[in-house]
């Protein structure tokens, strides 16, 4: 095989867009700034400064901020405070892997509500609901992983009412929501329904995973609790990351970098589709207006099994879309393609080998 | 009152042992050596360059090293793959009231053997494994926080043959173990029986609290363990401040710093030693021969309500002692002196002052 491979399995950042340069001139900064504090020891909810900071993007008060060492632990976090083993937990079916494991891990009983090209099918939820009410719906509203899809301001508003009447809480995870390439923003949870929200976001697709730094606005109630549980657990987040960011927002670089990925993203995105369209026509996949990744629904007859095994054959390797499921045969012809780390050109030769192995 | 106030309630390094500079030269070789590396999404159980350093210092094979962020939290997660609600945990009484409150949390049955001047009473160690073994002992035998005593060579291998006698684990927290300011080391429960310990070190009072960064040495099996948990929980640990950390060993700082601290300590930890004997004649306290702590027992009719009432009329911050024992009441008399924040000026000055409020 004389074919480079290509990795369809890893829905990071390309190595190219990570801003080394610029993190050598933020961490000199925090250290010059503010050295003695970031290395003494933190404190939760994290470091003040940058507290502040995100509570004025979010035009919220600082008591609502909370930040920890990445978006899926402060998702454990809001885990170990609301749920107990037994409780409901509501996810769209598919989601993501990672997230599912924590609530599985915490002994909840998980429920997959089906998801349409516009969010959940809000019919199962409605049933699922008269079953019985969720402690809290996990949810990726904006370009969901492993989806693509976005949803609905009509669903959104539904699913918010709900939340108030069957009163559940709503982790909602926003980590693309600023890698919109084309259309307009639809409200979040957050300012459709604020008490009932924890919003999650991460700076790992918006500036480099390694800081692992993600953050919660949620009520003011739930931060205190969530910084006692964090402080229990590590006393505080890692402090010189923490500063970093900071002054690398300070420094107006963050938003220019944004800038900067959607502009390398937003043509990745047109090519997949138009690679999609061209050399597997029978597949059906959402349009996503933004985020990292779409997921081919494969023509009948294909199956995971059959396709991990012919993969390789064509130097591919792609990822189980099982994973994704709480019933994992419901994503048996589910293939996810996480487009933001290949270039166009790799976009294209991938479909066309995924084209070539599949049951026509 | 004109006088100023000394806090006696913060086990933390003074501030002008932080080293800033150093670190922003750390933290520019990291970015420039490995940069993308250190951006780029992190694995469990750390960086491979750090991993593999401690490895050397510790004389192990790789896969018996564990990192992660701060001490507490890889204790946690020794607690998440250990500990089942019910179980038995034995710690020392008194012991650090952080790793009583996550062992409580987890909902062990966490039993207090008393602590003596050289060790835990292995009377009443014996007496509690013949009532039912632990699954785990935490114990932190060298210049215990919040004591002060280290637990002698005959106790360590009575408490190691009893961990395979009764096949529990040993959690071998040694934060100060290098702090060392006179006599010699004493053998670790790692080197006398590797394969029922979790030996936990930190760098917070060795280098920086700020890096949160921590580690264990553990049997390979372990390490994997705690890999899957700490994968599941953070995908993994914050990249920039291992990579810090990894040059500013490289950089033979490590060894350099921790000798500059124990310069820095050792006279200060002598000056407790003398002011508490000038002021505080009827008081108990051990000899510690390291480490950050001392604590006293103040003579009989002192009680705690009444020095919390008297501190702040003297200007001074005292560590109420009741929280450092399983059952408060035990520590009413309980008084944890952390020298190491003090100048030996400030030492002095803090026990004339206690001795003004106590009852003789």
């Amino acid at each position: 095989m004389t074919e480079q491979e290509i990795n369809l399995t890893r829905g990071v950042p390309p190595m190219e867009v990570l801003p080394v340069e610029e993190m050598i001139i933020a961490s000199e900064a925090a250290f010059n700034n503010d050295g003695l504090n970031l290395l003494q020891y933190t404190h939760a909810p994290g470091y003040v400064p940058l507290l502040n900071l995100l509570a004025e993007r979010y035009g919220v008060c600082v008591d609502r901020v909370f930040t920890g060492n990445s978006s899926l632990e402060v998702l454990e976090f809001i885990i170990r405070i609301l749920l107990k083993p037994g409780v409901r937990v509501f996810v769209e079916s598919p989601s993501y892997d990672r997230a599912n494991k924590l609530l599985l891990r915490s002994g909840a009983d998980v429920v997959g509500i089906p998801l349409e090209s516009d969010g959940m099918d809000l019919d199962a939820f409605e049933a699922e609901l008269k079953k019985g009410a969720p402690t809290l719906l996990y949810v990726i509203p904006d370009f969901q992983n492993p989806m693509g899809t976005t949803t609905s301001e009509a669903k959104r508003r539904q699913i918010a009412k709900w939340a108030e009447e069957y009163d559940f809480y709503i982790a909602e995870d926003a980590p693309y929501r600023m890698l919109r390439y084309k259309g307009d923003d639809i409200q979040t949870f957050l300012s459709i329904v604020p008490e009932r929200v924890f919003h999650m976001c991460s700076l790992s697709k918006l500036l480099a995973p390694g800081l692992r730094l993600g953050y919660a606005i949620a009520p003011a109630e739930q931060v205190k609790r969530l910084t006692a549980w964090a402080a229990d657990t590590y006393i505080g987040p890692v402090g010189p990351s923490q500063g970093m960011v900071y002054e690398y927002y300070r420094m107006g670089l963050f938003d220019k970098n944004v800038e900067k990925l959607k502009k390398v993203y937003a043509p990745r995105l047109e090519a997949l589709e138009v690679a999609a369209r061209k050399y597997i026509p029978d597949a059906e996949f959402p349009k996503p207006e933004g985020g990292f990744f779409i997921s081919l629904t494969l023509p009948e007859g294909n199956t995971m099994d059959l396709l991990l095994k012919r993969a390789p054959q064509v130097n591919l390797k792609i990822t189980d879309g099982r994973g994704f499921f709480l019933n994992p045969a419901d994503g048996n012809r589910f293939l996810r393609i996480p487009f933001c780390t290949l270039s166009t050109q790799e976009i294209d030769e991938a479909m066309r080998r995924i084209s070539s192995i599949l049951v026509k």
